[in-house]
């Protein structure tokens, strides 16, 4: 019996169990973390990927941890290992610091616990905040065109630009979604499709390099995508060629959203310049590497760049879908704008 | 003993060998086209590509087929069969037209011969001029942005955009080279990145929506791409993805130039809108399909759209560089601009 379950996580009160993303659509495998190497490991290859998912397992794992003997000393050692696997999503830096602040006193283990419980659902509810305020920018008829995956695969909720999407799915609009594959790991042809599929969603795949042809022949009336932090001004980090479709549809004057909870504002990064952008090893741009197989089709002796994010600029949004609100330009003047 | 060998194409006399280029850069295997149904598998698979190409393989393919106890009826069947094997690329056509045109009189199979050949040798020639004039706007110290793959093997020279490339690093100009792995079938990640490392030139391997973080950044200098057809008006169709990076240049203000044999301009042709567009098997898009191997990704269900090209609008050209000159915005309105 499962506590809490989502598309990509279950948790049982002693045992976090995490869906391997990197095999799917071919094979659903469930992963028990059992220690922070595992856990780490499960972070760094993206067999736990997606901001919001990336904190609420390494807060439900610390849950765990401290319920077993670990000396306070041990616990935090752990969580800033823990902290430090992937360096671009903010989620997963916020819900340790928002731990460890609270690991204070002698009854530090139950606090961490409910801390964990509460990060877990919070996530789940803000997912539903977003999906409802970003449904209403959908009409019936829409052609919406997404990147990555930001549904329940990358939550523990309904998503964030995904969510949105299905939210206006399940309210009846009749919607098309472009998926962009999403080299070089494919989140959008795996995982996104896969989602899309189990609800029945209409949808078709493509090439990240196809949206701009799409664009050109007006059949994209909207883009979301998520985001792996958000500073300050407005500027964000997300899956790498989430720029490039910004850039695209500014000239295109095709809408664009980023969806998130108001967990992935990092208060403290004040411009997207300011946001550390992963980078990965070259054998994921040599070939193709999943559930589905491995092939490398580079020459060996070719080296190739592989940088996991990119950063678009407050100026190319046309609005922030968040869980306190859809806000626009005129909005970001405000301080603590991402409040509401 | 070979009369003619270039990098894809060998001709003895008698038979034409071509490279399989599905395979590269793992498998090096050279197939005999001994039917107009090998050819125009071969044409239609992509083992044979690259515009240039394909027409010149066509042309000696039918100056052999001339030198058979064919009839003139079955000759002109054939040879129009062939013509349409893909709709995007012009030189095929052009090629064929030619040849047909020539094709008259007791001795239309010596002619047709000739015409073959003088189309291969004039291919070779036309991209060293090409090859000469847009090396000149390279510099050292320059990092060069390409697409697809337009080198030895999508010619019967030393190719169109890469053709400039390579000229220019022979000049002992010190470059850096991005490529586009070129979804969905790879031409870049498999074929330019092959070329250039047997060069010797310094290059780097990134996925297609890699190309505008890095323009964002400042590091990418000049962009080369090919043609399949170049309308009049300066419009034209290349590979997909071409497009998108053309509207990326312009936003970062970075020179983009298009390189060609004036064989690829379509005088026929006024605008780019007017160019037939392949659309191409969506398993291409569910997955990879090569020499290294094949896997597909995608969920069975989900289905995929496959543009093979898209096209250019003039106003995102900087430079038309051709065998006639290297042509500007302004030498647009002169009629039979191409010609130079």
């Amino acid at each position: 019996v499962h506590i809490f379950e989502s598309t990509g996580l279950r948790y049982d009160g002693n045992h976090l169990l995490v869906l391997d993303q990197t095999l799917l659509p071919q094979k659903e495998v469930w992963v028990t973390c059992d220690s922070a190497d595992t856990l780490i490991n499960l972070i760094q290859r993206l067999a736990i990927r997606g901001a919001p998912l990336i904190g609420v397992s390494a807060s439900v794992f610390l849950g765990i941890q401290a319920s077993t003997n670990i000396s306070f000393e041990d616990f935090t050692q752990m969580a800033m290992r823990i902290k430090a696997a992937r360096p671009t999503a903010v989620n997963l830096m916020n819900n340790i610091e928002q731990i460890l602040a609270i690991a204070k006193g002698s009854s530090w283990q139950q606090k961490v616990k409910q801390e964990a419980i509460a990060i877990l659902n919070e996530d789940k509810e803000l997912c539903e905040k977003m999906a409802i305020k970003g449904a209403d920018l959908i009409h019936s008829g829409n052609r919406i065109l997404t990147h990555c995956n930001t549904g329940g695969l990358a939550t523990s909720g309904v998503g964030t630009a995904l969510g949105v999407i299905i939210k206006a799915h399940q309210q009846d609009k009749s919607i098309h979604v472009w998926v962009d594959e999403t080299r070089p790991l494919l989140q959008g042809g795996r995982l996104t499709a896969w989602e899309l599929q189990k609800e029945g969603v209409n949808h078709q795949l493509i090439c990240d390099s196809m949206a701009a042809m799409l664009m050109q022949h007006g059949r994209v009336d909207k883009i979301f995508v998520g985001s792996d932090r958000i500073a300050r001004n407005g500027d964000f980090a997300n899956k790498i060629g989430t720029y490039s479709l910004a850039v695209l549809a500014n000239y295109h004057k095709v809408p664009f959203y980023v969806v998130a909870p108001q967990t992935t504002v990092d208060a403290a990064c004040e411009q997207g310049a300011d946001i550390p952008i992963e980078m990965r090893d070259e054998k994921e741009v040599k070939g193709a590497i999943g559930g589905f197989g491995s092939v490398q089709w580079a020459p060996e002796t070719s080296s190739a760049f592989n940088p996991a994010f990119d950063v678009t600029p407050a100026e190319l949004v046309t609005g922030w879908v968040l869980d306190t609100g859809v806000f626009q330009q005129q909005d970001l003047a405000k301080p603590l704008w991402w409040l509401g």
